[in-house]
């Protein structure tokens, strides 16, 4: 499965299984510059389409899922997601969460009613933990990037922008594990020139890209909870190699101000993640040409509000 | 000017005469339920729309505007949208500012470079001290709300919204002065129910429905620095009386509930008079009937995104 496309076709029908499930996010329209408020997305970001049709079309196949559900092992939004997706549709879900994970993160995962095993350590510890379930439960086992059909459900979120739209030049998207940018680029091909960013310290696609295959790389950093991947995952990898035609990084500094900017320009409250595609056009790591019509994905929001506060530790007045 | 309707027409002017000075803002579409997001507004809220078409029409007439460009009391929503508007068209604003006014809004002023002036005391001080400045600098008073071409230009939200939705059978709307509310009624007319939100604490329109006129009310609570007009505005009242279908309150409890969850749900961050009207809807103090399709209206967003927080004093982890 991992060395197949993920073609415009399954992008069609990942839109159609998952309707219903996701909200169409609204854009803010400035001509050249567009931004797709993909972070009022159910759960707080992009990942409940890859989520919803990874399982859906799980579902379709077999005709049934598994008694026990599913399972994942994050403790950030692609565990929300899971939660979402399970709640909503009404099945089982398990999701392993490592200790080091902030408490807003497994607040998020919590409130949609999945069980929550909190497991010491790090995402490899919850990671292990979660396989070791998996074998005794039969649940379905989730991955938050490395499935063509969760590439082909991140793709419904360029389907729904060229429909609400029309055309334009290029978009610019934040990247982890591969999985959001490869959908993107299995829908939109060459009509659009398909930018990735990455943070300073976490460049697993550039690094995949300079030596021709998906490569470990070490993570760290503001953006990690969200965009930390170790090395991109290969069926993201198939779309990426072919379609995704430039990779930028943004420093933590850039991450922070473009914060700050999405919410004194625009009142939005992005996690650092879902603003490293504003970073990558504000910090200039992406300059586009004067007539160039940009959309930029503004893709997560699970972050404390008071982290893009103008007035910190709580000083109002 | 104060007796003449506000027609479609007028409003259909207005919409012309502020293109480009007002963003075009996005909804969320849940079928039955409609939000928009006119929190997204530049300045934070519905404002500018109001600001704009007063100052552009009364250029309009007169071929110019004074020499000492505008002037206002206001330390809120006002103040920002006057300041945003005149830097954005290029002539000087004076925004009287009384000292009981948060800083966050103050600052909200200032970076749209208007010349701040503050004044000790409360709202009325400022306006007193505003009024004297005008006579001395024969600037343009811009009044938050008691103009017809204020009430035109907020109706131009309604009418970008049905270009965006088509139609609706309720839009639900938060009130101060009333000038918002009147714009949307004198924009809709009958085609839509129209029903108006203040807090329990000023209940200036729902006071006016009750008398048959404007009368003077009392005003405290969260939301009276955006909703705390003392009595509605005459040029308001003419759409009010006429096409204002219903008028609710709601409690101060219900205006933080709503705030937590248009964030939790959502990922809004909406300033206590911003979340009035979905504060109605999560409440019952409106209840839609089962195939009603209602647009809630979310208004505002100058507030610390630290109030929202669900983690107050900064603990995120």
């Amino acid at each position: 499965m991992t060395d197949a496309d993920v073609t415009p076709d399954d992008v069609e029908r990942a839109s159609r299984r998952i309707e219903g499930l996701v909200r169409r996010t609204p854009v803010i329209d400035h001509g050249d510059l567009v931004l797709k408020l993909e972070l009022l997305q159910h759960a707080g970001s992009f990942k409940p389409r890859g989520a919803a049709n990874r399982v859906l079309a799980e579902r379709d196949r077999g005709g049934h899922l598994p008694a026990a559900g599913v399972i994942t092992a994050s403790g950030g939004n692609h565990g929300a997601a899971v939660a979402y997706v399970s709640q909503a549709i009404g099945i089982a879900a398990e999701v392993f969460v490592p200790s080091m994970s902030p408490q807003i993160k497994r607040d998020n995962v919590a409130r949609f009613g999945a069980t929550l095993r909190v497991v010491d350590g790090y995402y490899d510890d919850a990671q292990v933990a979660a396989d070791a379930r998996q074998l005794e439960s039969g649940a379905l086992m989730v991955h938050p990037f490395d499935h063509a059909d969760t590439v082909a459900g991140q793709g419904t979120m360029a389907r729904e922008l060229e429909d609400q739209i029309g055309g334009f030049d290029t978009i610019v998207v934040a990247t982890g594990g591969g999985g959001f940018v490869a959908g993107q680029a299995a829908w939109l091909r060459d009509r659009a020139r398909v930018v990735s960013v990455e943070p300073e310290l976490s460049q697993s696609l550039r690094a995949a890209l300079q030596a021709g295959r998906p490569v470990d790389v070490g993570v760290s950093g503001l953006g990690s909870d969200s965009m930390g991947a170790k090395r991109v995952g290969d069926a993201p990898w198939v779309m990426i190699r072919q379609f995704v035609d430039e990779a930028v990084v943004v420093s933590e500094d850039d991450l922070r101000a473009a914060q700050r900017e999405l919410w004194q320009q625009f009142r939005l409250v992005a996690e650092p993640g879902g603003a490293a595609a504003f970073a990558a056009i504000r910090s200039g790591a992406y300059r586009p040409s004067p007539d160039e019509r940009v959309v930029v994905v503004v893709c997560g929001s699970n972050c404390d509000p008071a982290d893009v506060s103008m007035h910190p530790k709580g000083v109002s007045a």
